[in-house]
């Protein structure tokens, strides 16, 4: 299935690369495994140098140190690496060509993206002094993870099972160090990547990759591709080796329902004066019934799911008692007949709820307005308008006077009901999309999963998350497969974060598995 | 109505009184009221120095330090006054008895009772630099408020549309410092008391009184009487004289709903997890109707209003167009036929409310649970153990298992919906209660309100907030009336508490009034 190729030496003093001429190495089985595993202990002191590095998108010096980082950890591997300039957020892109041979088509370029950019972290809520301090993690018997010496990891016994734990151990600096980890297993091994790379990495992916197809359009000709890979995201809960096709998108969505002027005394007022929080609560009960079902007339209607599609998702080998287990819960909402199903319709989903105080701050009072954040995932059938559109006429109506920030006098003397309901910036970072199953970069990634693994990668025709796709679709017109590398289980977007290290090594493996795969 | 009495003189060095013998002055009409405004003027430095010191009952040191200054302050006025303990946050006692004329009859013992601990702040939520710095203000023709000098407090022109802005300036240390002026002004036109007067000041009123049962309880005979007065809560909002007969009792409930054992991503699990927020949201949807009636079945059903009730609270004269203006709200809920009415039944507040979280830090997140802070507020007709029994059945009905703190690992297999439902304890004094209009007490006060201010007070059979009689009751077994002093928009238990000087003004005539009136 695969043919010898030729691999680039880097060149001494930096990035130019020199071809070394033709017929290098491919590996497979075992020793494709055992490559992968030497690769992996290799780059742990890397990974854990990365990890040291706060990378909340927020702060932009981080994300420029974090930048550098990588920028050198390319240029090292004979990447011609550099920054694209951001607004004080810089991104990484890196590219590393092979000289065609004489005669030969000419290769295919697959652009590889991964993001280096972190979700927020509240350090109090982790088991560990630092979200940016790695620590290696054993599970003990009674299912607790107990801490182990940081030099276990660079010892001769890594257990498989053993995970390190910090803020994007797994999303995304995992990948982005088992990518290079990857690169230099190829280069010791003497084999040569079957495409052309480009790498970009992004660094607000946290945040919705706000800045994600502006940037590409100032790059529109150095990110040309044929394909774009993305290694962002879970595998299947059944760890095997897995394919994404298509992603939900986000549109975040603030609703906010106003009680009296100002908080009131909760004897005096209370059977008096509406409770926000109590009507916020019978809103939101209004948009779903007992089974997680949006009721929203029209939030579903456009998503239709023929016989092809159900046929993908059967063949997907969920364990759903063992992730409900996982999960803690006795019993899943009905959405869809099974999660992947569920995962084909939009969500609309309460992330955060605030009225009064709780805890030692709890006064008793009627309080003067609601909160409730919401983040509602789309799908391509969806768009974020179109699901916007039918939230808002379902507020007003249950009898919602909408406002702009907050109420009039006048406003507050006219309508009984009051509230705003706001949605953030639609950005095509933020969408949904969605490649068919049989486009060549499918073809291709579907060939190098069965050549690396002897088996069919799980085939996820629509992951539940939202991964920036859609600026780079509409920017680059590329078709786009997503390439999950790391346990399901990993924590990501939470506090104790973590990457399990059997997970860490078979990703190394599928790198080195795709880039030895020619892509036709 | 009055005959004159003999006015005890302060011994000279301290607790001992003389009394003078017979035949002194009583004030009534225009002379009683100039009475009370220069009494007012030479206590406002007084009350400006009291509202000064902190008194969050969870500092006992505040509450010690206010309690030394309030013994020296009716020490000074010739009463026996001394710190009743209480594991570090004292109560202050306060009696002031005439010998009993030759052959006449015994007089009555009045306890008059207030609180000087206040509700917890958020300073950064107020319009001035400290809670604990009184500021001087005036509305200006905009409706705002802006800061006048303090000075102009001391002045001669104090207009009584000002207002004194700090924590307690009306709940309830203004009420105490009026009690003082009364006093010093009864004392400076040489009249005299018609009744022996105790005092009990609360340090933990806001906290709900845990001790003050037990308190009582030590000090049953020093707090004997015929009756109580509580000098506490707000005036009828037409801010006429008013006597407040009952009041409702408060229960705290803390109901949290659970998810999955922890945060999840909302992408991956959003439609297939059960988002707890949203669950609560129903649930609490569940237990009232649109128009805020409570549908938790026999939740109200104790509750039977007959036709001299009804008549009571129809001849009492509320605008409810203009307090709803003041509150900011088009409607009012449907509890009762009126606001009065509503007051009768209890409520179901939703005080707290959370779930993930708002604003910066809100992340895209399926929360792991969310909590629900609610105050009921009972009537005598339904006990707190009657309501949280009819609160917890409704909560099963609704396919809850109730857990003790978190669920385990079994509970959370086995049951597909969970929640964790306590109360707050149930003390004697966060209890309702309720005096006959036609009491012994109640005539004495009907009486010094007429003669006071030439027409009946406005007489509210309940009150909706909760003032610690029932604890009082219970103990002393004394029937109570209310005697509220202050503006209804006052703000209290929020930010920006306020006084409104004419209030604070009528409030030491109403208790000139009320001291000069024979209690028979």
């Amino acid at each position: 299935m695969r043919r010898p190729l030729a691999w680039p030496l880097a060149a001494a003093l930096g990035a130019a690369l020199l071809a070394t001429g033709a017929g290098a190495a491919t590996l497979d089985g075992a020793a494709l495994e055992q490559a992968a595993m030497r690769a992996a202990a290799g780059s742990y002191r890397e990974w854990v140098e990365l990890l040291a590095m706060p990378n909340d998108a927020n702060v932009p010096a981080d994300i420029q140190k974090n930048a550098a980082w990588l920028v050198q950890a390319f240029a090292r591997r004979g990447f011609n690496a550099r920054e694209l300039p951001n607004e004080g957020k810089p991104m990484v892109y890196a590219e590393l060509k092979a000289p065609a041979a004489a005669g030969a088509a000419p290769r295919k370029t697959v652009l590889f993206y991964m993001h280096f950019d972190g979700q927020s972290v509240t350090p109090s809520q982790w088991a560990q002094r630092s979200p940016w301090e790695a620590v290696l993690k054993a599970r003990q018997a009674d299912g607790k993870w107990e801490a182990l010496p940081l030099e276990h990891l660079y010892g001769e016994r890594v257990d498989p099972e053993w995970r390190l734990f910090a803020r994007s151990s797994s999303d995304d600096k995992g990948p982005i160090v088992m990518f290079l980890a990857a690169v230099d297993a190829l280069k010791a091994a003497g084999a040569e990547p079957a495409v052309d790379i480009k790498v970009l990495l992004d660094s607000e992916e946290e945040k919705g990759s706000p800045s994600l197809g502006k940037v590409i359009g100032q790059n529109l000709a150095l990110l040309r591709n044929d394909g774009m890979v993305i290694f962002d995201g879970p595998m299947h809960q059944s760890n095997r080796p897995t394919l994404v096709f298509g992603n939900r998108g986000v549109l975040l969505v603030k609703l906010k329902v106003f009680g009296a002027g100002q908080e009131l005394h909760s004897g005096h007022y209370g059977n008096y004066s509406a409770n926000p929080a109590q009507r916020l609560a019978s809103l939101l009960a209004s948009m779903k019934d007992e089974e997680g079902r949006v009721t929203i007339p029209g939030y579903y209607s456009p998503v239709r799911l023929d016989d092809e599609a159900r046929r993908i998702m059967s063949a997907v080998p969920d364990d759903e008692a063992a992730l409900r287990r996982r999960l803690g819960i006795a019993a899943a909402e009905r959405v869809g007949a099974n999660y992947q199903e569920a995962m084909q319709y939009p969500s609309l989903n309460v992330r955060g709820m605030a009225a009064g105080d709780v805890g030692a701050k709890a006064r008793t009072v009627v309080p003067s307005s609601a909160l409730a954040e919401i983040d509602i995932r789309t799908v391509p059938e969806t768009s974020p308008e179109y699901l916007f559109a039918r939230l808002k006429e379902h507020v007003q109506k249950q009898g919602y006077h909408l406002v702009e920030g907050e109420p009039s006098a006048e406003e507050r003397a006219r309508y009984p009901k009051l509230a705003s309901l706001s949605a953030g910036e639609v950005s095509a970072s933020s969408s949904a999309a969605r490649t068919p199953l049989d486009a060549p970069v499918s073809r291709w990634l579907q060939q190098a999963m069965q050549s690396t693994y002897g088996q069919a990668p799980v085939q996820i025709r629509m992951m539940g998350g939202t991964v920036p796709t859609g600026a780079a679709v509409q920017a680059l017109q590329s078709p786009f497969v997503i390439v999950p590398l790391v346990n399901a289980d990993n924590n990501q977007h939470s506090y104790d974060e973590n990457m399990r290290l059997g997970n860490y090594r078979d990703g190394i493996r599928t790198v080195m598995g795709i880039l030895q795969t020619p892509y036709r």
